[in-house]
């Protein structure tokens, strides 16, 4: 039986490429619950890359395990760009990567704080610092956390072609 | 497009089954690598029972993120009976559930530890104490990985029943 996550992203390229540099990547999920590294884990070899991450899907958690202010999660909310930035710099500090991806947002079918399903925040830190993207998906529960990870495979390796 | 991961699984049975009783649910996992709280997630509703979790990957993150005892990994290895339950124990704990399931394992294709590819251990860990079955899956790595979610799935659902 085929992989279904991992043959839809490009992982494989993910793993290959963190490998070369002998780096490696931790994250922390909230819509996705695990799906991002799970689909990186369905590469062979992926254990010399993936050191683990966070699933924060309710929202102290995302303070209590990755370390998001409390002051963000009050202000700006769970699903928002300063949380997703949050995020990526704690999975990468708490789990002692050299990369983490933080996704936050709303896979639906019903709002969520105010956003429509769809909005997901994609947060990348690294040695150089962190950067978030602001996506806006669209497709029904499934599609958005699949699309949410393919947008943070691409968005990982886009920082590692620089 | 059909989740294949919550349509080829019992999760809906098990967001029912804990809604019923108010309860919560948060894993900590290896060989899974976030797959089982990624499958619980595909049903809406979920973040009504599923709290979060543990992506343990790396064999030290056992030990920081979950509170498995240092001697415990030195003693037993990442892939024991002992490790599953403290996994199971850590993310009920640090994930603040009233349920914590802990999966570690060998998902292939080569042996790890001295462990054949299948060869799993799930703990299940709730207010009346820490259960743990080893399992011998069959298959190539998709399908050890699923069939780990599948009998987590059911385990707790066992359990919920009696």
């Amino acid at each position: 039986m085929t992989d279904p996550l991992t043959a839809s992203v490009p992982a494989r390229d993910l793993v290959e490429a963190l490998a070369r540099r002998s780096q490696t990547v931790a994250t922390a999920e909230s819509l996705t619950a695990g799906l991002l590294a799970a689909t990186v884990a369905g590469v062979p070899g992926a254990s010399t890359v993936l050191r683990g991450g966070l699933i924060v899907y309710a929202t102290d958690l995302k303070g209590s395990l990755a370390g998001v202010e409390a002051a963000v999660l009050t202000t700006d909310g769970p699903v928002a760009s300063t949380t997703a930035a949050q995020l990526a710099a704690g999975a990468r500090e708490r789990c002692g990567a050299d990369w983490g991806i933080g996704l936050t947002g709303v896979a639906g079918p019903d709002p969520q704080d105010g956003h429509p399903p769809g909005t997901v925040f994609l947060g990348v830190s690294g040695p150089d610092g962190t950067e978030v993207t602001a996506l806006e998906l669209t497709g029904e529960r499934w599609e958005i956390r699949l699309g949410s990870v393919r947008a943070a495979v691409s968005g990982l390796l886009e920082r590692l072609a620089r």
